[in-house]
C-alpha cells in the first residue's frame, strides 16, 4: 500500500482528491481504489494503467486495505515496560498497554486496551478510560494555574484538589498538557482527539468527538461542546462555553461564548462570513482612502465654483 | 470542601462571584462562606438554607478551609525517586523533593522545599532556590537558539556556555522549556508563576512577582518587568524591555519595548483603548464603504445640477 | 570570554554592534574584538582602555576564541547512559551520545555523532543522521492526527504506517513533537535548525538550512523550501508549499502556498510591506471616520445652499 506518487509496481494504492488525478497516469501501482465517475472513458482504454478497482469512498476503502495488510498488533496487550513507574494503588486493566519511563501516580486508573506511550506522566487521581491512547511525553493532572495575589504583590498558591478523567475512546498527541481541577475534575469527553502540544487548564470540560488540532489551548473553567472542530493554535479565554457543531479556524481568538452552530475565525473571534468581509474591506482601504481624497478635492472645487 | 455546584451535605463551599449566587438557594452543602452584603435579608430568614459564615474573603477564607482539611504533605520532603538520576556534583537540598525519571545534570543546584515533578530535565548548571515547583516534563537549561549564517548557507553553533537560575518560590507549570543563556545566566525572579508550555529563550529575564499563562514564548534576551500579568499565547521579540506592571492579553505580538505601565493588545501590541477602537473602527468598514459611495453619489448629482 | 557589561579583568569580550558601543569605555574586558571602523581616534589614544582586536566579523571571532577556550567535549562519543532504553533491533554509530531516560524504539537508526539528550522519544522506524542533535523532551515518530469521521460522528484512526527521519547536522530543540508520516516519512532536511516546542504534522516535509523559532507549527503535508526563516509562533495550513528563501514574521498564520522568495506576514499571510500597509491604515481609520462625517456635512451645507 503506498501513495499514488511513491507506489511501486506490486503495491495498491487510492485516488480521492481531483488534484492527484494527473498521477493515475504516472503511478506505477499496480492498482487503485477509486470513484468510478472519477475516471474518464479514455483512460478507461489506455493500454498501459494500473487495475482500477471501483469504490464509493476510495479514502476509507484503502485504510480497510491498510488495515488488512498491516492488523493492529494484539500481540502486546498487557505489556509493562520494565523501566514504567506505577504506583501500588493504580489501578490498570490487564489488558492495558504501558510504555518505558511512564509514570503512574497514586490511585490512578487506565482502562481496557488503552496505551500510553513513553514519557507519559499521570499525576496522582488521574483516570483514563477504555481504548485510549496518550502519546509520549504527554502530562495529565499537573496543577491548574491558580493563585491568590496578596497584598505584598506575592502569590498564594490555590491548591489543586480535583483530577482529570479521560473518557474511553479518546486520542490525545504528544507533549500535551492536562491540569487537574481546583476541585471536581477536568474532563476529557469520549471519542475525542487531541492533536500536539494542546494546553487544558483547570475544570474544563471536552464534549464528545470533538476534535482539536496542534497547539491549542484551552484556558479555566471552559466547556466546549460535542463534535467542534478547533484548528491549530487557537486560544480560548477562560469561563465560556461553545455548542456543538461549532467550528473554529486556526489561531482565532475565543473570547465570548459560542452560542450557535456554525464557523468562527479571528482574534476575537467572530463568524467566519463576517470576518472575511472585514479582511476583504481592510486591504481596499488603501483604495478607501484615496477615494476620500478624491472626495473632498470634488467638494473644495465645488464651493470655489459657487 | 466543594464548589456550591457539587457539594453535598456535611461540606463547606463558597460565593465568591454574584454570578453563582442563585446555587446559594440549591446547594447542598451544608455551609458557605460569603460576604455578609452578597445575601439578602429575605435569605437570612429562609427557613431551608446553608449555614452562612461571614467573610471578607470568601474565596480566600475558603482556600484556608481547604489548607486546613487537606494539609500539604510535609513527610514526604526529602524524597528521591529511586529512578530519579542525579549527578554527583549536583548539589540538592536534604528537604527537597525529587519525582520518577527526572534528570538533574552536573554541578546543579536545587534548594530547601522545592518540588520537582517525573519526567523534569535539568541541564547542566542549573540553579533553582527554595520553595519552587517545577511541574512534569518541564526542560530547564537547554541549549539557546543561536547560530551564524556561513557564507554556503548552512549553519554554525553558537557554543550557549551559560545557565538557568531560578529564584526563591518559582512554580513552573509541566512541559516548559527553559534555555540558558549564551554566557551568564536566563533569570526567572523569585515569586514568578509560569503556566504549562511556556518557552524562555536565552537570556530573557523575567522580574519579580510576574505571572505568564500557557503557551506564551518569549524571544531572546528579553527583559520582562515585576509583576506583569501576561495571558496564554503570547509572543515577545528579542532585545526588548517591558515596564513593571504591565498587562498583556492574550495572543498579543510585543514587538517593541513597553516602557509605560498600562494594558496592551494586539499584534503588533499596542495600549488596550487603541486597540479596541481599531477593532470596533474594523467592524464599521462596510457602513464606512457604503457611505463612501453614497457620497460619490451625491457628488455627482450636485455637479449635474449645477 | 564574557559580555562587554559582566566580563572582569583577564577576560576577552567582543563589540558588535553600535548599540552596545558606550560599553566599550566601561567594560573590565581586558581585550575586545572590535571592527577597526567602529572606533574613533580618540577613543584609540585614551589612556585607560581595553586592548583592542581588529578583525572583521568580531561575533563570529568571538565564537572562534569561545570554542578554543572551552572545545566541545569529544571524551563522550559513543556515550549511552545506562538508563537509556535502546531497542534491539535499533542501529545506533558507535559515536552517537545518548542520555538518560531516552526511548529508542525498533528499527530505529541513529548517526555518527549525534546526541540525544535526556527524556528524547523515538517511536520505531525513526532515522536520525550524523551530527544531530535532539534536545531533551523532544518526541519523534509519533502517530499523525489523522481520522475518518463515521456516520455516528465517532472518529476512525487512519493507520499512521510511515516514519520521520531526520537529515545530517539538524537541531531540535526541546519538547518538539514531529509526527510520522501516514505513508511513506516526514523528512527534516538537512542543516535544519529547529527551536523549542515546535509541532511538525505528518509528511511534513522541510528544506535544507532552514531555521524556525519556537512554538511555530506546520500541519500535514505541508512543505517548506530551503532557506526559509520562519519565526515563532507561525502556524501553516497543511498540503501548502513555500518557495526557497522565505521569511516568514512571528505569529503569522500561512493560509496558502508562498511561491515567490520574499519576507510574509500577518493571518492570513501576504507580503510584509502590504500587511504594514494595512496596519498604518487601520491606525488612520478614526480620522478617515472623522473625514467622512466632515464630507457629509459639507455636502449638506452644499444642498442647502443651492
Amino acid at each position: 500500500v503506498n501513495t499514488l506518487e511513491a507506489a511501486q509496481t506490486g503495491e495498491l494504492s487510492f485516488l480521492a482528491h481531483p488534484r492527484y488525478k494527473p498521477l493515475l497516469a504516472t503511478t506505477q501501482a499496480s492498482a487503485v481504489l477509486v470513484r468510478r465517475d472519477a475516471v474518464h472513458q479514455e483512460f478507461l482504454e489506455a493500454e498501459h494503467r494500473p487495475q482500477l478497482l471501483f469504490v464509493e469512498h476510495p479514502h476509507a476503502a484503502f485504510y480497510q486495505a491498510v488495515r488488512y495488510f498491516f492488523p493492529e498488533s494484539k500481540a502486546k496487550a498487557g505489556f509493562r515496560h520494565p523501566t514504567a513507574v506505577i504506583a501500588d494503588t493504580a489501578q490498570i486493566h490487564a489488558s492495558a498497554w504501558i510504555g518505558a519511563n511512564t509514570f503512574i501516580g497514586e490511585h490512578c486508573s487506565i482502562g481496557a486496551h488503552t496505551r500510553l506511550y513513553a514519557n507519559v506522566v499521570c499525576y496522582d487521581h488521574t483516570e483514563i478510560g477504555a481504548n485510549c491512547i496518550i502519546h509520549a511525553g504527554t502530562v495529565l493532572g499537573s496543577d491548574g494555574f491558580g493563585f491568590l495575589e496578596k497584598p505584598d504583590d506575592s502569590f498564594e498558591k490555590i491548591p489543586q484538589l480535583g483530577n482529570v478523567i479521560i473518557e474511553d475512546d479518546v486520542e490525545i498527541g504528544a507533549n500535551c498538557t492536562i491540569d487537574r481541577a481546583v476541585l471536581g475534575s477536568t474532563r476529557i469527553g469520549r471519542g475525542v482527539k487531541l492533536d500536539n502540544l494542546i494546553h487544558v487548564a483547570h475544570n474544563v470540560v471536552i464534549g464528545e468527538h470533538t476534535a482539536i488540532a496542534a497547539q491549542t489551548g484551552i484556558s479555566g473553567s471552559t466547556t466546549i461542546g460535542a463534535r467542534n472542530r478547533v484548528a491549530g493554535q487557537v486560544g480560548f479565554v477562560g469561563h465560556i462555553t461553545t455548542a456543538d457543531d461549532i467550528t473554529v479556524f486556526a489561531q482565532s481568538g475565543v473570547s465570548k461564548s459560542l452560542r450557535h452552530k456554525g464557523t468562527y475565525f479571528g482574534t476575537p473571534a467572530k463568524p467566519h462570513h463576517i470576518k472575511v468581509r472585514e479582511e476583504v474591506a481592510t486591504r481596499q482601504l488603501a483604495a478607501a482612502f484615496q477615494e476620500l481624497r478624491a472626495l473632498r478635492a470634488e467638494i473644495e472645487r465645488l464651493k470655489k465654483n459657487l
